[in-house]
């Protein structure tokens, strides 16, 4: 977590881009070029969700320390989708970005193994070692419990990368089950101290560990009860923007430095553009910069400088 | 779920395939051809498995209901893996099979409607409808309750289709957060009682809902209690076989129809040929047939006839 921690002083910015890119938020100019040369085909929209991706890329690398593509976006759009992800994560990381792969991946054993290697490690094929996708983190989901973390953990140690793991989600129905109680503790309390437990032989320097948690910007107080309890679990906080959450709810998750947490924004950096007045669908990527900086202005204004 | 269903009574076989391919498990023979025409490559490596699951599914695809290529092992070899996964399951549904993907996927709202699109439906690209990945059925985990599982039921509904929540795994540590207890009753039970709600409005003909729940077969008592505690809820049970459950343990999966329950077996049958004394590699796929037959003779030996 060091990494994206020192990236995030350096820049004095605790946010994440979310690259979620559907193709109704990827302007019309892009969409016609890649249309005429692909087809109104799954290649044709993923080649729309690259260059989509690299404009945004181009703009925020300088500014913001990390992107965080949301896997399902790709998918859904066929193996195609998924080469596209694989070209963003590659392009972002040539741009000096940390990339965050939300996948929320989850299994047990050899088969958690093999999206461990897919993800954050490298294949072996019959002695060549390929990177498949090569991100720096990886979203996961701990409901198997210890045996679908503990194959993440070689990997995060070997080759220096992180894991988010799900405590408190940002969604409305996150309580159904998370906030239900287990010996006088809520799920999510319990998820928590799995990260700080799977995270302990791996605190950095910074003191927070490789095992991070997701914690929703929608639940302040939960989320300033957890930065307590947990102190050695950096957060990944969803819900900022469009989902409700501002600066004075994310505040919590941060620690007296001024770090513990990354905040993203998806929607309200990648479709900026639509919500200024005469803004050109051209200009997209200058107005997600723009949204970024006032994003950035904001979360400091409250959280002050960041220091290691 | 009523197609699965009458696929395991039409060939009174209640189990599925595991398409699990790890290139260790592929016979070196397709490796050689691969690597010889595409090289030590991703690309070579997904051909590899495509070829291997091929030679299975025409195997298998008269006697066997089901396969469930499980989405990690693609992943492993980047987007060409993915590919590789998308050709699996067009192959398989070619061959009349009825296919699963094990994706245990979970995210929420827009997200989760994604991932829905992705596997179980079809993508609008620009007014063209695409099937990206077309299973009949994918594996999901319900960590973060309605928001993640309710954008998943349209698609089930309107095109015919199946989920299976995570409710009691098969591995070791599944009980450091499932085996808890919320209320007097454990989460696998909670998780369980969702599954019967999200399914209520679609019970299909058989009696059991598109809402199927994943239980293992290393927990035959918790198998028999979830059996007779969610009678609409179908089960995908892994664990039989390479894990450790037998005949004797899945048979608490059935209800007094025979019904109930289809059992998981990937490794007994991709490796089948490993564990047969002098059968050469080429015979691989002969080899999964015969383990498919003695798992389906050893399993209906204990659940008698399945009817409708």
């Amino acid at each position: 977590m060091d990494r994206l921690i020192e990236k995030i002083v350096e820049m004095q910015n605790p946010t994440v881009a979310g690259l979620d890119p559907k193709l109704a938020f990827v302007p019309e100019f892009i969409k016609d070029k890649c249309f005429k040369k692909y087809g109104k085909t799954l290649e044709g929209a993923a080649q729309a969700l690259l260059e989509f991706n690299k404009a945004l890329i181009d703009e925020l690398c300088d500014i913001v320390p990390a992107v965080k593509p949301q896997a399902a976006y790709y998918e859904m759009y066929g193996w195609q989708g998924v080469k596209a992800l694989c070209e963003t994560i590659e392009y972002a990381k040539s741009k000096g970005m940390y990339v965050i792969t939300d996948g929320k991946r989850n299994d047990i054993g050899t088969t958690m193994e093999a999206y461990a290697t897919a993800h954050l490690g490298t294949t072996d094929v019959d002695g060549e070692s390929i990177e498949a996708f090569g991100a720096d983190a990886l979203t996961v989901n701990g409901y198997l419990g210890s045996d679908g973390i503990n194959p993440l953990l070689k990997i995060c140690e070997e080759k220096d990368k992180s894991i988010f793991v799900l405590v408190k989600t940002s969604n409305p129905s996150s309580g159904e089950l998370q906030d239900k109680e287990i010996d006088g503790k809520s799920v999510y309390e319990t998820m928590g101290n799995m990260c700080e437990n799977w995270g302990s032989g791996l605190v950095g320097k910074s003191g927070y560990s490789s095992v991070g948690a997701v914690v929703g910007a929608t639940y302040p107080e939960m989320l300033g009860e957890l930065r307590e309890k947990l102190p050695h679990t950096f957060f990944l906080v969803p819900g900022y923007g469009a989902q409700g959450g501002g600066a004075n709810d994310v505040k919590y998750a941060f620690d007296k430095n001024g770090i513990g947490a990354v905040i993203n924004s998806s929607r309200g950096i990648m479709c900026a553009w639509t919500k200024e007045d005469g803004t050109d669908e051209r200009d997209f990527a200058k107005a997600a910069r723009r949204e970024a900086e006032r994003m950035r202005d904001d979360i400091k204004s409250v959280v002050g400088e960041m220091k290691l």
